[in-house]
């Protein structure tokens, strides 16, 4: 029996942005933006909304900033139930730059922060539900997150109007049995907020840690079209859709994106399962790294684990 | 702390071989038997061991047959405390084709059967006990077993001499929770018994359900470098080796193989991650249908899908 309480969401565009510093075109965005519509996915991230203090237009695609002229041009006026969401990095926003919820087309903003960012975190999203929007917090890295700090987000969250955590595998370094662990944790200092997951698949586990989260009790999961991201990309969106047994669900209008604009994008932007990601991974290191070794195009495997492994400990 | 009874065999030539009719070149065959060797990795797989009455020479290289002088000439006189297995395939292979233990460099037979096949199997794995070969069977395709079939299979190998029983997910159609279900059942069935298990990659969890036949008491286990098999491939086995913590592992010279011998491969045979292996793997039925529309490179994702879907209940 399937759980109505599982939420789907799509990070295609925005976590895939990070490939491609967000030049999707309107084509592009617009057939995902109808293929996740017509499959039953419950929120499409439309990309970062940033300050445009902190970034520039000259360097980054519209999805950077997801204003609302921009996801007007995209979306036209088709009736959907699909809801759009973006997501906020504590540091690279104002409170201004966040419009109020009667002059969006998005319904939902999601906090993206690290463990010192928590106490910024709550504050701006409790401006964006005063603002009338659905939020989430989405406490990235936790794999190098220490118990005790951990605790007390933990119980930060639980003091707050949050009603969405995340746990975040920013490294994809995580095995089912942290998963199992964390989203227990969670759930116990949460026992009345929705748990939701984000995995990375560097060492091709995002999707099973999804399941893993699924089964402790995540309720909000997120994927990608063929599993686009930063370096090794994120859970497939297609497999959580297709193990995920709610009849609302239509697969057809995914495989369809994925085999007409997904495919052709994999030629040119190399997300996916490469050695330097699986490394990084094991090791819980973020991915730059290995994205510079995959880009220079030059050392070996083994150079890049030797350099890895001896300065592991040094961030 | 790790588990000293785990013990870790490379499919990459066997496996792989179902891509390439096993027409591997000896360099390819040396390059991997030494890096195995180098890594501390149990058993490498050097192919199927199969009758020249039921396949031709013509058609299918060394890998297929797996005579003693073409394992000889690859490997040579390097001393190593890596064994060597083949597979046989039941049906495929007489009594007679299968070397005394002494005038051979195999260590270990490993039957593979359906559940049809279990007696016929049995019998084999005694005939090479008493020849001095290590011997495990491998039941396939038991994702499509009844339970009542299981059972009785199961029961035969308590009464045989058989020491390792293998959970075989052929088509890549099992979740977590089939493995440990599957896992659970046979050592229960099999408490004095090594119970193996070998992945399909269909859905990406070939490693994921890995380390969960692990956790679960599994000790045998299948791996094949860049995950290269049939169709979607199998688990990665440098995921494995970065994961299993025994001291003995070298990691380097894997990732050495795949760098210099699997990526350029990886430009001629397509295994791996692909839609229509997702399909197939979903539906639990085997990879043929997908691996010919991939041939074909006619119709679309979502006309296989409805084909496979309207067509799943007919084998």
């Amino acid at each position: 029996m399937y759980r109505p309480a599982i939420k789907v969401l799509d990070c295609t565009i925005r976590d895939g942005g990070l490939m491609n510093n967000w030049y999707f075109s309107d084509e592009f965005v617009r057939a995902v933006y109808r293929g996740l519509s017509a499959s039953g996915v419950d929120y499409m991230e439309m990309g970062y909304m940033s300050s445009e203090k902190a970034f520039s237009r000259d360097e980054n695609g519209p999805w950077k900033f997801c204003r609302d002229e921009d996801i007007r041009r995209v979306v036209g006026d088709e009736p959907s139930s699909l809801k759009l969401s973006a997501m906020v990095d504590i540091g690279r926003i104002d409170y201004d730059d966040i419009p109020p919820r009667d002059q969006s087309l998005l319904t939902m903003i999601r906090v993206a922060c690290y463990i010192n960012q928590m106490d910024a975190a709550i504050a701006m999203a409790h401006h964006c539900l005063d603002k009338g929007y659905e939020v989430t917090i989405n406490l990235m890295a936790v794999s190098k997150v220490m118990e005790r700090d951990l605790d007390e987000a933990l119980d930060d969250v639980a003091k707050s109007r949050v009603p969405i955590f995340y746990i975040v595998d920013s490294f994809g370094a995580m095995y089912c049995e942290q998963v199992e662990s964390l989203t227990k944790k969670y759930l116990a200092a949460l026992p009345d907020r929705t748990i939701g997951f984000h995995g990375h698949n560097n060492q091709q586990l995002a999707f099973a840690n999804t399941i893993e989260a699924i089964i402790h009790g995540a309720n909000h999961l997120d994927g990608s079209l063929y599993g686009i991201g930063r370096g090794a990309g994120n859970c497939p969106l297609e497999l959580l859709m297709l193990f995920l047994k709610n009849p609302k669900f239509n697969r057809r209008p995914i495989l369809d994106v994925i085999e007409k604009y997904l495919l052709p994008l994999q030629a040119e932007i190399e997300w996916g399962y490469h050695i330097p990601y699986v490394i990084t991974g094991v090791l819980n290191e973020h991915p730059r790294s290995a994205m510079k070794f995959l880009g220079d195009k030059q050392g070996s495997f083994v150079e890049f684990y030797d350099q890895m492994m001896e300065f592991a400990p040094v961030d």
